[in-house]
Order: structure tokens, then sequence, then C-alpha cells
């Protein structure tokens, strides 16, 4: 039987068939994060599950459900926590969320994970989640193993170079602007508002964090670079490019 | 502007306006669990969030990104937590969500919560954290309320005769039956396997349970009652006069 | 030797000897909650103490010590933790105890426990715990199973038929009524005040909980139905009928 | 209304009379733990409770419910938790109760709390647990105050003198014998074996503690010395002039 | 008095009159991890508390105690946990050190802290405990910031390629190389094995984390990059000019 | 190859031969506290880190990096948590620190381990750590102890009658005194300012503990008896003597 590769959209028998068959499980993951009064607050939902659906038909596997909300966006990554709309979770819970999804996703009989992640602030409590799990596999002699990804890192220097034309401002501050906004306009153009989009300059922040955050850091539109450069034609490219990199990157992984 | 009641699809600028016009927030609640080989993993995640969408409606308020990852199948009310498919967290995370969520509203300015429970078994945990938050609060002198609904106790008496026709098994064994079928069949028409339900009696459960649970006393399809007398119309009916009941019933205390 | 089935009244070599003759382990789980003015603050630990007393004779089991104070009151259940007298503990800490009385059991060589539940708001806290724990101990090999019982779930349909003659207000709002009162008037008349019982209408509670609560639900005596109807010999046909129903039903788990 | 001293025994509105009038409320502790061939499992319990009883009419407080569980048993004050018929927590739970209550003695109006310890390996626990509670309080404004005792700290020189006759053996090894057995024979006769005391030399334990335990350090009767010499007359004379000391020197704290 | 700018060295008078002075605290985070052959396994302790005197010297500051135990070693940026000799903190703890240190510098009267970090992976669960604890502090009314900083992200380009000739391989490879190598060669050359540096080419890691550790991809020295062009005076220059950095770049913030 | 015995000035390949070669880690555990006007705040792990270095030498082990900070000074053993300057960790903290570096010694093939403890407060809350990991070691079959020991516990009577000729005033008010001081005369004496000893009687302190603490029962200078009599002599005998007695008395478990 032909079925979706989303894991939410198929039922349980069909579930267990694929796992049988060895399928991997990719789990994107995301936040509930402004992102600038042009893009919608589940950006990150919807970037790295459209990136896990590629990469989940590229390598057999099925697209877990998506852990919605994130770690607490950083002033120098995400624009700061103390701003309205951005719902974020403490480490300890998106810890458990992690560490609790790889032995449940064992104990089904699922060999290989790939945790996808689409928030920055994310990584390293991912990291500690499935660590934990995949230590305590393997002290019970499991076979399990996990892959941690950010999909940003698989965007290449061409590419990088053929759609900031020089001006790329680094991944940190890439957040609400022209990779996100061109992904978007690409696969959700309905829930893009270019008309709105602050087109400031970068975001000046200094090399450390202060905390209690300094709000007057963040720019007025929460964005850190300017999305005014971003197109449709970008995305499309972005998004091809960058789910083939990983799924080829990671193949292996998930093959062995 | 008119905008999506979901929260996931709007900016953050527009979700500051409706927060500060005093839009209540709904938060669906719902599980990745195994409904049978008919229905999809996420039934208590689309459920909830219909529900809340018409309930958000109703109330000029907002449905929140849902709670996608419930607590654990227990076996007389959801088959389980041993069935691949079904993906569960423990209490402590899903304590830490539901209180961590409603601190995060609180400081984006919202004093109405509204939490909209899919799965069962999510009831006491939602309880414990949402009563963590709102107790500190109220230390802390802010106004913030928060309700917490099951939405199948709004199905009246009268529905459930002209539904069950004198065969209504109970909500605990409304599991992967007529009521979430009927309901997916009406709202997701796509996601139902009708010609999968497996049309066994209700089990037979103990007054008790047992841990490890017994795998033989949950039915071979994983559901608590049969799905043959589900229907379109059926879903139509109970969508309208149970989101319509839950609407009414909080309405007072979300307007406060 | 001839030994109480009170774990507490009994030395470590006999409680030795018991455990390796296979003698389950019934354990109470009651609170110190307000039961309006007419019975005492630990009437939950006294009544399951006494279904414990008497499934341990039917079984050839000991009662272990009780779990004193239970998880927070909640107003549909039990009139709301914000009344004084009622001292409860939270989830996590609820759950602790439930999973390390299951583990130490199991280290004693114990291979068959029950938690037998006096108090409503207890259930799932109490069983997110040994949940833990039963499964810890499978993946340690080790053949250790518990079963969870609320004694009222034993309470059969010509029982209550026959002690509220039609007027049967449910068991959520059994909270001070007729049922505990009874049971109190035949197991510890001394601490009954049946003067002091405040005849009020059964409380009217929505179908939802909110939270903070909103004290004036909660009927002025803290009981949510009257205990004026409650006997003496009620208790006693109520004592005898249930825990015999729950001997009878538990036995073969048990003694598996 | 005249009313038992035990907060267990008495209806939530006279409970609030009296913390309205002031009364201290004193929180025995205990523990689950084997205490020789000759003893109950709940001894700990049972002296903490009987000394807390006796503080509470000098004082005019009341005794509330006691923590029946307590820390694990350790080898050079309790034998060691590797022995069945002893039930212990772990830190982390014994600390929660500890704050929970504390937290919720306030909530209900006390002022004064007396934690009284019965089990040589509470105390760090109890501080830590009591330590967080009334920091929080303090923070929060509330004139709330807790003292920590137990009870052999009260048992004077001349005491020790007149009952050991010389042959004190220290507190920590003070377990099951003398002190406790004299102790239960005045308060429990009925639950003292004395004709099943092992008379064994008093335990020879090094100046560490090594983990895991080596079980053989512990004597045979699990007793660390022998309660040979135990009598109900010093009992008695232990109980009364324990308990009046215990009343004095903490009177003046729980007046202030 | 003239004292030692080491919180460690002088007595709690003398920390008093600091305090009340104004000065800031310093708080050096290392980690105890293997670091090839050649150095020793807390250099990164003995760095960050380097860096932190020099800043401390330059804004009239203290240096706490430092944090030595870290978070665990990654893989890409450490070689990871599996090697022996690295001793790692989980998540959870460090969390909790971090918070705590900044209530109890706080409770101390100071009002500006510096989270002076020395080991990649530390960063974001310091990040986590001091948000936690800043949190708070704002909540109760205080005027508590903290800077979070790691000192490599000061080294500017000129020195960068001054002392790497245009050979730099990167940050997270800069681990035993030759930034660690030659800081250690100014500061403690007597701990320094310069002979048994294993001059290996960087380690070619994946874009992503694979857990558990594929062992095989750490080079056999356990250093990510070859430190056989560090020297003492690039040290030197390291040094100096990193520490001035950091000091004029949170000058501000600190003087705030 | 000759190495230092601290683990944190060796490399990574020295220490893996040390561990192959059977070496126990000694595992110092301190405390950053005041110590009154005339000693530095690390005082407790400065001792603690000495005591070790000589166990270490003597049953050819390594000394663990310290545990800097420790749990909350208590007033009767250490003047109180209320004091500036002194900096603690609460019970969770130590223990999860005692728990993991047990488990990472193992993990690094060490057998066995010794807390060699230097404040008083520490003790309870290494245990419980070092117990859960050695627990959890066992269930994995693998053969790991630990010993705890605090040092003063192995000053035996006739030293205590030499130094304190008469006036020893116990070792819960040795806080600051004449044992801390003498020892830092002999090892430290830069960092000891013995003209700035108060010379003031020993505190005065109940038999029980008041939380909230009240301050005024601490003496002004934070000790809890003079140091007056302190002198390198005594220091040097304390040392020698002690840590002979410390290697001689756990020499036969570590060797086991």
């Amino acid at each position: 039987m032909h079925h979706s590769v989303f894991m939410e959209e198929i039922d349980a028998f069909t579930y267990r068939e694929a796992i049988a068959a060895g399928a991997p499980i990719i789990v994107p993951v995301g936040s509930i994060e402004q992102h600038g009064p042009h893009l919608p607050l589940n950006t990150d939902v919807l970037l790295s599950r459209a990136m896990g659906e590629r990469v989940a038909l590229a390598l057999g596997g099925l697209v877990a459900a998506p852990i919605v909300y994130g770690y607490k966006s950083q002033q120098r990554s995400g624009g700061g926590n103390h701003l309205a709309g951005t719902t974020s979770l403490d480490a300890a819970t998106l810890i458990s969320i992690a560490r609790t999804l790889t032995l449940e996703f064992a104990r089904h009989g699922a060999r290989r994970l790939v945790f996808l992640n689409g928030h920055f602030e994310n990584y390293q409590f991912l990291y500690e989640g499935v660590e934990q799990a995949t230590a305590e596999l393997a002290l019970r002699g499991q076979d399990v193993s996990a892959v941690l990804a950010s999909y940003w890192d698989f965007v290449d220097e061409d590419t990088i170079e053929e759609i900031y034309q020089g001006s790329f401002p680094g991944w940190d501050v890439e957040h609400g602007g022209v990779l996100e906004t061109s992904l978007m306009l690409h696969l959700h153009p309905e829930l893009v508002h270019l008309e709105r989009v602050m087109d400031l300059p970068p975001a000046q922040l200094p090399r450390f964090d202060v905390l209690p955050v300094r709000p007057e850091l963040t720019p007025a539109s929460g964005c850190l670079s300017s999305a005014a450069a971003a197109s449709e034609r970008a995305g499309q490219t972005l998004l091809e490019r960058t789910s083939k990199a990983l799924a080829e990157s990671i193949g292996a992984e998930v093959a062995a």
C-alpha cells in the first residue's frame, strides 16, 4: 500500500509495517517563535517538516509528528524570549521530550532516528536528551542510533553565494531573513506577507549574551536580518539542494 | 485585518494585537496514539484542534499550536502503551509542558486560557501543570485563569442516545470507536479507512489496572469498541453540538 | 506464628517469612483531606486501610504502611485544595513514592503488589509511579506485577441501589457523603460526629475545572453531597461486599 | 470543644479553630525499618509520634499525620538498606515531602512548625526540604518558622548514665537497642517480643561508609546494640524526661 | 588592604568589602577533559581562570572559585565523552550549578556577574541556568545581570591570521590545538609536554552528530587539530589581546 | 613515568595508564564557605585536597579534581548559609555531582573510589549520590565500590587531647577553629591571617535547628570556636596522623 511519509497521517498497522521494513524515523524539531511581521509563528516547524519530508522520501523513512515547541529564543539567534508570540519550553522539558521520543521509537522497533532541527537554540538540548536515551539503549544491548542535524548546516557555499550575493550575514542572524522567508515563499506562500517585511539593517549584537535581555538590542521587526531579498525561486533552490545534501550526508548512517 | 484563528498561521504582530484585545487562548491537547487500522495516529490532535477552532470562533479566541504528544496510553482507555505507533510522554514532561505554556501565554499578556483535551489519559497531568503555573501567577498578583476540559464531557445525553441508539459503551472505551471515527469522517475523510474497521465486540476489561500490561486484554484492533456504526453525519452532529456546548459552558469563565 | 496482617505491626523476621511464602503486599493510599465537619482528616487513610485489611486476609497478604498524604484535592471530587486542613503532595512527589515503594517491595522479594486507592485524585499519579517501576523491573528480568484499584469501583449496582435508593450522586461527588460516612460509622464510630453533618444539596459543579479554584463553587460544608442518610449498617454492607468483590476480582492476578 | 491533639483524628472545622488560635504543628517523622526480631517495623513512627503527642500537649499544639516512610537506612546507624523489611524513600522524595508539608501548613495559617525526627538518617533531607520552603515563604513575606529536632538529642547525660550504667554505645548504634526497646515496652508492649531479642555485642563498624554495603558488617539481628537491658521503666523515664526537655527547649521558639 | 582577586584566597570579611564596593564577580567555567597526550586534564579550568584573572584586574572584580567539571565533551568539539579522562556532568547538573551560583552571588549583594566559559559544550547549559536565576531575581525586583561569554569569541581576525597564518581550522576543532597549547605554554609550561604532541591532520567530522558516538571518527590523539605550531609567544599574544578585548567588550555591561 | 597524583595535572594518556594499573581515585569534597576573618573561603577544599594527596601517595591512587562548592552551611556546624561569602549548592545538585562523578570514574575503568569530605554538611548528600550510582553499577554487574569518609573522624583521642588539652569543643563547632586553622598554618601559611582571629567563646547553639536561621546565634566572627590556640605544629601533627589513619583504615577496602 502506498502511504504518506507523515507518521501523523497513517494508521498504526501501516506504521508497524514501515518500521518492520527498516524505515528510519525523521523527527522535525521546530519552535513557536516570532519571525517578524511577515512570517507565521510556526515557521521553524514548517521548514523542518518540509526538509524532513524530502529526506524521508529519499531514504525510505517516515516523518514523525513534530516537536512543535522549542527552547527559549536567544537574542543573538532569535531576537530573545522576551517577545510576545515566542512561546518556549525550558531546557529540562525539551531534553525530556527528545529522550522520551528516542526511547519510544526504539520500543516500536525503529533502529535509526534523525532529529532534524529547524530552530538554532534547540540543538544542545536535543543532544542531551538523545544522548541519555541512546546510552540507556546501549546498556540494554539495543542497536539504536540517532543523527542530529540542523538543516542550514547543509547549505553549501555556492548556494550561499548564489542567493546572498556576498551579503550573507551568518547563520546566527538568519532569523526571519532571506533563507527562512524564501523557503516559506516556496512552500507556504499564503502564509507569507512580503509587503510587511521591515527592511532593516542586520542586528548589531555583542559577542556575549547578557541576561536579563536588553530589549533595545533587538531590531523593531524582531528579525535579525532583512528578508527584502527573499524570493520563491531562492526558496526552491535552497529546499532542493539542502534536502539533497542532507539525505546524502546522513544516508550512510541511516542505512548502517 | 481578518486573520486565521490558528496562532501557528499568524505572525507575531497580529498575534500581539489579538492578545491585547483580550483574546482567550485555546490549547488543544492530543496524542500520537494507535487508533486501530482505520484512523491515523494523530486523531486526538486533529479532533481537539477542530473543537478548539470552533470554540475560538465562538469566543473570539486564538487556537494555540497543539500539544502533540500526550501521556501514556492506558489499557482501559486507549489500548495500552505497549502498542507500536503509540508514542507517549511521561507524566513529568507533560506536566512541564502544561506549566510552561501557561506561564508563556501569561507572559504574552493573555489572561484566559483553555486547555482542550482530546486524549483521556492527559487530564490529571495537565491539571498539575496548570495548577502549578496559576498558583505561581497568583502569588505574583497576576489575574490569569485557565479552564481544563475534555471535549467528550460536553456531548449531551440526547446526542449519545441519537447516535449510539442505546449501545453507548462508555467514554473510557470510546477509543477508535463511533465517536472518534464519525468526527474524523466529517473532518478528514481522506484519512479514514472505513473498510479497514475491525468490527469486534467492546473490550472486556477489569475494574483495575495491572502493570506491566497484559497485552491479551486489548482487542486485536487496538480499539476498545467497534467503529462500524460510524457515519459522517454523526460526526457533523457531534462536532456542532459539542463545540457549541463547550463554548457556552466555558464562555462565562473566559469572559470574566 | 500467627501475626498481624499489618506490616507495621510485625518485625522484620516475621515479615521476611511472609514474603518468602509468597504473600502479596497491599498498599493503602489515602490522603489528609477535609471531609466536612463530621469526619476526620484521615478518612481516606482509614478506609483504604480497612479495605486493605480484608483483602489481605482473603488473599493471604500483608498490608503495607499506608501512603498517608495524597495528591491535591480537586474541586470536583474533593472540594479543592484551597481548603485548610487538606494537606497534599504534588504530582512529582506522589509519583516518586509509588515508584520507590514498588521497587523496595520488589527488592524484598515480593512479586505481587496491590495499590488500593482511597482518594479519587491519586489514581493517575500512582499509575505513573508504578508504571515506571514495573517497566524498570521488567527490563531487569524480574517478574513483578502490580494491581491498581480504587475501592469504590467494586461497589456493585445492587448495593448502590440498596443504599442510595435512587439518589446516588455519582462517585466524583461522593466526598464526605453517604459512602464514606457509613463506612466510618461502622469502622470508627468514635471519630464520626453525625450531629455536625451539614445536610446540603449536592454540589453543582461545571463539567470543567477552572484554576485558580473559584471557592464559592464548593459547598460550605466542604462535602460534595450530604451524609445525612449515612448509617452504620450501610457501612457494614459496603465494607463486606466491596472488600469481597475486590478480593475476588484481583485474586487471580495476585495469585498468578 | 475538647479534641484530640492528633490532626488525623479531628475534622477540618476543629482543625481550623486550633490553627486560628495559634497552635504549632508537630510533624513526626519516622521510617519503616527493620529493628531486629523483637520490634515492629514502624518503631520510629510510633516513637516520634508519642514524643510529638507529649510535646503538643505541653505546647498547645497539634500532631500532624506522620511522615511514615523515611530515608534509606544506613549501615552505621540502622543496619543498612539492603535488609528486607526496611522500606525507604530516596533523598529527593523525602526532601519534597518536607518542603511540601511546610508550604501546606503555612497555607493553612500555621506559623510555627516542628519536625520531630525519630530516624537518624532523615535529618539532613528534612533540613533541605524545610530550608527550601521557609526561604520561599520568607521571600513572600510570610512569618513562618520551623524547628527541626531529633528526640534523642534531648536525653540528658544523667538519664543516659542512669539507664545505661556506663555502657552507653553512642546514638548512632542505638538501633533496636535499649532506648528504642524500652520506649516501646512502655508505649506498645503488645508489639514487643523481648523473648526474641538477640543479645549480641555492639556492632563493630568502621569510621567510614562503603557502598555497596558489605552485608557481613551488620549483626545477624539487624540491631547495632543489644536490647537485653531494656525495661518498661526505663522507657517511661526516657519518655517523660525527653519529651519534657524537648518541650522546654523548643517552647520559646514555638511561642515566638 | 590589597588582596588577591581570587575569591578562594581571601577571607569572608575581605570578600564582603569588595562586594560592598561593587566588584563584579567573574565565574570561570571549565571542564575535566582529555586534551591529548601533551596537555593536562584541567586545561579548560586553567585557561578560563587565567582569562578571568586578567578581566577581574581590568574591571576591579573578583574571580569566583571555578566550575571545575563541565558538560559532556562532544565529538565535533572535544573528541567525545566516551574517552577516559574526560569527566563530565549532565545538562541538569550544570544548569543547576549555574542557576545556584547566580542566586548565591546575588544573595551576597553582587549585582554584576560574568560567566567566563572555557569549554565549548558548556555554553547553552550555563545560559539556561543563568536565565532561570536572573528571571527569578527580576521577579523579586532585584537588579542583577549576568554576562555569558566564551573567551575565544574575543580573539580578533588579525590575531588569528598572525598565529595560524592562514591555517585556522575553526573554533570547534580547536581542541588541544594551537590556541590552547600556546596559552598553556605561556601560563603553565611545566604542565605541557610538547614532545608528546601527536602531529595529526585536523579531524574530518561530519556536519551532524551521531549518537552513540562512532569512536573511530576521533583522531588517536583525542585532539581535533595539531598543536605542533604552538608557541609560548603565541600564548602570550592570545592571552593579552583576548583578555583585553573581553574586558573592553563587557566593561560597559559590568559597570552599568 | 613519574607523575603528579593530581588528576588535574596529568594528561589523559597518563591517567589511563594509572587507571589500568588499578589506581583508586580519591575525590576531595570541599565548600566555599566563610571561615572567619583569618581563613580563606576555600579552606575546606584545600584541606580535603591535602588529605587526599597523602592518602593517594600511601595507596597508589590519584586525586580527582575537587568538588569545590558544597552543601549549604548549617548554623550549628558552619555558621549558617545566610552569611555572605558562603556560596553553596542545594541538595539535588550535590547529589547529582556525586552520582555523576561515580559513574564517570567507573566508565573510565576505576573500580575503587574514595569521597574524602572536608565540609560537615556534605556527607549525607554525597552518600545519596554515591548510593544511587553504585546501585546502578551493581545492577549492570560492575564491581565498583566507594568509600565515604570525613577526615576529622580519623583524628584519634590522643591527638585531640594533645592538641586541645581538654578543651575540645566537639567536631560540629570545629568551624574556623583550632583544627582547621592549624592545618592551614602548616599547609598554606600565606593564606592565614592569625592577627585577624577573633578570640570569642565557643558558640552556644541549641540542640535543634530553626529555619529561617536566627542570625544572632552565630558569633560575629562566623567561627563556632576560637582559633587562638592554633599552631603550625599542631597542623603538622594533625595532617600526618590523620592522613595515616585514613590510609590505613580504608586501605583494605580500596585494595579489595
